[in-house]
């Protein structure tokens, strides 16, 4: 189940940049566990900006939960989620 | 080049039903060319809406001009673009 | 899978009295049979308002998106979803 | 009587780890005990966010201040309130 | 139990004249039978607007749903609403 | 002549607790004042928040912005102010 | 007693040329009648709209209300005020 | 002097083709005749959008005013306005 | 050429007393010497705010940013510009 | 390839002036070497704020993430950024 998550980091200035460099090596490792895992199906830069447009591949909200509130920037971004599911136009069959 | 384009349908409720009929027909068939033609490389619906969230694979900003304003679709949409590339945590090399 | 959708209704100041008592009834109907089937799980009227607030329960992203959608005044309201899961501080099993 | 109440945490980026540790639990033990009492009728987390939707069913506008208001976090919150009342569409004889 | 309700009118510009003279004449009429019940406590213009900032005195919800909902303006109005009680700074020992 | 004035209050979360009680109980004192001076008719608070709905009676732009801006969580509100007057509805000869 | 007010006209597109003639030579003459009886004490378009901010000089709010509701344009413009008094910096005496 | 200006068009969807052709053709060839005088200088469209980015070059405000609200699309589009200088880090003497 | 600005001071909650006194004073005999000059022609309170409305008087955008950019409390206010022109509707020859 | 780029700065008050000029320093010269590059084609101040407009002229979205997220500023910015092309009605035959 498809989930678009797009997500805006906003670092207190004053964090020590070796905290910021420590949480941004571990959210990085994160996210690529999860990549391959499956979950975390796509991840784009939004250019210009300190964001990203990704795509959660999950079996339910509570895993969705799980995954996105485990991320090591969580509690330094700006989270907007939409569930999303196969368009009548797609010409795939599945929802991918 | 990547784009997200979301895309939300407002038609006059006022629109004859065959018209709308009319124009979802020749959306529906230039969506699924572009996609054929991998242009418009993802098209998901929101769900509980009547909107989609899009990934457009174009050469330039004129060409994502081009197709997003020739959708049968466009002159009743409220759209939004923004423009991605590879994200640093990315597990791709390229920008899919 | 709990979502909570809420929903706000604008008819076209010009839509004849007839036609909104019909697409009200078939709403009606439509929204009882769904709370019977489980579907609908919850459904409030927000006082001062013609809005309300309801949570769905679903299988996934695709039931919300059909029965939502088949909504008979869909065309005619504003709808805005969230989906939910169980909170660590319920005091109860599943999210319910 | 019913209220939905969303509240959406934000807690100081700089607020000690064991302080912010202190603050959840005894709202944890407050959330609980109103859950038990019946005046925190449910309690859903937004999935993907560090925030819920609730409804709380209070004798007046009064109490539910009151309630509300001794919330441990309340001082870190953003808090949205709508008064809910029986949908005429509604299958259930009471508001619930 | 108190709500301030703020109302504004946005009536189409293309209502035949005499119809928005019966629908006004209906309003006030209604509106000062509320205010003689004791129902609509304060009612007052918003000066270089069409709207207008009232206070309501209900036993619950669902009353302030009925009289609300019954306005003849209803479907033409942008409506918020606030519960309200006493304030611990008020010199009142009621919430008027 | 009437102004709604409604304010929200913001204390910075690092504030000493004793200068925020010291700051609360001038409010609370000043705020009195005013109410036996028959300037701050109305003082409400809003159900689930820390602000409140107040309706001001003074002589002049002047004199409103004299009193709210001596108040002392002046520097810590958000503040909106709307201008009222009698409503050629109300069944009140003058605009109370 | 001084008012800025921020006026934005939104004519309906189907509004018949001539109605629209008729109704702004109406606005005109009322706004330079006001202007010399000294109520509307300035009026300036805002470069590249249809749009205007004008300061009022008026005796309370009641006549605000009085002279913005009168205006011809009134149903066809979105209109914000807000209250003006001496600032502490002005040179001048009065609150010119 | 440089204003920005930013365009978005929105015709009635009801307006018969002949005339929205017809004026949008007046449109072209008045914007190519700014252009021609200088008065235009930069003229872009927002890809994805029937909205353009426009830098004028107009020796005041009510030029800009003259030559911006004779636009044939001006009763029909959302327009935004921002003055604009020379940067203390442009590399260019004048404000070009 | 005339400008509308509108000035929002946000003081941080931190800033020393003294400091805060020595930018006012500063801002004050600044906001004087441009009212005196001619460059800053009203400059009147938002009564209930710390804010303003004021009209500049400058002769091309540069000379507005090299006034407004160097008021002492520049860092800490919003500001919002508007370009103003006559109104053909105002009983006065020049933009006054 | 153009885009329009728009940069607020939002510095903490707090900084220290030192910082704050050196980062302004070399946020000035990286700025004319893109600008002598060709790749940031013009840079204008928004009169009366701390703000800039600005077009980008980049072979790709990746290009731009890159110019733009090595700005000294960036973490100190609101940037919102618009994909430009060739408009219509432009009388350039490039889309300069």
């Amino acid at each position: 189940m498809l989930f678009q998550v797009e997500m805006t980091v906003k670092l207190p200035p004053d964090m020590p940049a070796e905290l910021a460099a420590e949480i941004k090596a571990t959210e990085k490792a994160y996210a690529q566990e999860l990549q391959r895992r499956g979950k975390w199906r796509h991840l784009w830069r939004v250019a210009g900006s300190y964001a990203n447009v990704s795509i959660f591949d999950v079996k339910d909200n509570a895993e969705l939960q799980e995954l996105v509130s485990n991320l090591p920037l969580f509690p330094y971004m700006d989270i907007s989620v939409k569930p999303l599911c196969r368009h009548p136009s797609s010409i795939r069959e599945d929802d991918s």
